[in-house]
């Protein structure tokens, strides 16, 4: 049984409904396969777009970062944010200049952020952070330390108001098209692990871990 | 002779200066490695961050959509936006969980957009936009006629107010961890192009062009 979020008048898509998703599910798939979102927000009237890591502890999203940094400053004092995430899945090549598209799933938050301040839910939200990037990675690593703790902010976002939207499949050409001696089709775009480089420092003996020796994203390599 | 983009408050990086870059060939070389960028705006007091295709023309940034699209309706009025490319080009393993981080590359351009009336521009936009896209693909397809032209809405920016924020390298621990027992270094992260899927109703006889065949981003494939 998928859950469904309500929709808003700033979440409903309008011009292409079939786009929209609205089920947790496929939203949850999204974020969970992302590896990250744009934060946009607004200081003295001008929109801010800021790429940052995040992860997902269920119905939330967490970011992170420097309690330094202008991005994470603005967003901590509760303004309204926009959260995207997108994954390019395609160039779509039609037979048309008009009709190229892409295959794309992006999910779309609205809402806004509070600062973690419970050191449980802070701490259980940066072991988050760094199981999302790369998943087993927390017990191989020094856990932060109580100086580190207080310099990382840690800011929640529950999803709440919030969207996906996919488009998949054929280019979808006008009919008098067709019949063109033009390749039509889709070229799948995939973001894929190299070779693991190791730290020019690294301990000799240290072997690459499996995790990261056999890094998939989505069942992809 | 790199030609320096000047600085503002709003495009300084203050936190971490030395990730900075203002100069044009580097923000012109992120723009066009990049499949998409995010436009953020602002409706209400809300701000929204949208993914789309986009594509350069010398200093200027061109984005297109339906007229009827929300985002192409807001940003055509002018108002003030963000526009953020980001490159995701490694996930970066320290020793600890604190200095975890990734490596990209990322611009950030803020101004007004402004529609673009005049045709011979508008065309060589959507001819940039496809190029942009897959190069070669603007003389195998059939061009836009004055319908379709008019249903597009093409926009630019121009790139004046912007930064691109860099990170490159190894993880940087603190001297005490080196020593331990764990793995460190860079998962490089690239995307990469499949196999061409055909049209499902592509007509027989029509072979996947060199262009699309052989893609490549970047010297990547």
């Amino acid at each position: 049984m998928s859950i469904e979020i309500e929709q808003t008048d700033r979440t409903r898509l309008k011009r292409l409904p079939k786009r929209g998703q609205y089920d947790r599910e496929t939203i949850n798939s999204i974020l969970d396969e992302a590896f990250i979102c744009h934060v946009g927000f607004v200081v003295d009237g001008q929109p801010y777009v800021i790429p940052t890591g995040f992860a997902r502890i269920g119905d939330d999203l967490y970011i992170h970062g420097s309690a330094a940094s202008r991005m994470v400053r603005h967003v901590a004092k509760g303004i309204d944010v926009c959260v995207t995430v997108t994954l390019l899945d395609g160039l779509v090549m039609a037979r048309s200049a008009f009709h190229h598209s892409m295959n794309y799933r992006s999910v779309v938050i609205l809402g806004k952020a509070e600062l973690v301040e419970n050191p449980k839910e802070k701490n259980n939200a940066l072991e988050a952070l760094t199981e999302h990037f790369v998943p087993g990675r927390w017990n191989d690593v020094r856990w932060p330390t109580e100086l580190e703790l207080k310099a990382t902010t840690v800011l929640k976002l529950p999803i709440t108001e919030a969207s996906a939207k996919i488009r998949t499949g054929d280019p979808v050409d006008d009919d008098e098209d067709y019949a063109m001696d033009v390749w039509a089709g889709v070229l799948p775009l995939n973001i894929t692990a190299g070779e693991p480089i190791a730290d020019a420092k690294l301990q000799s003996g240290i072997d690459v871990p499996q995790n990261v020796a056999n890094y998939s994203r989505n069942g992809k390599r």
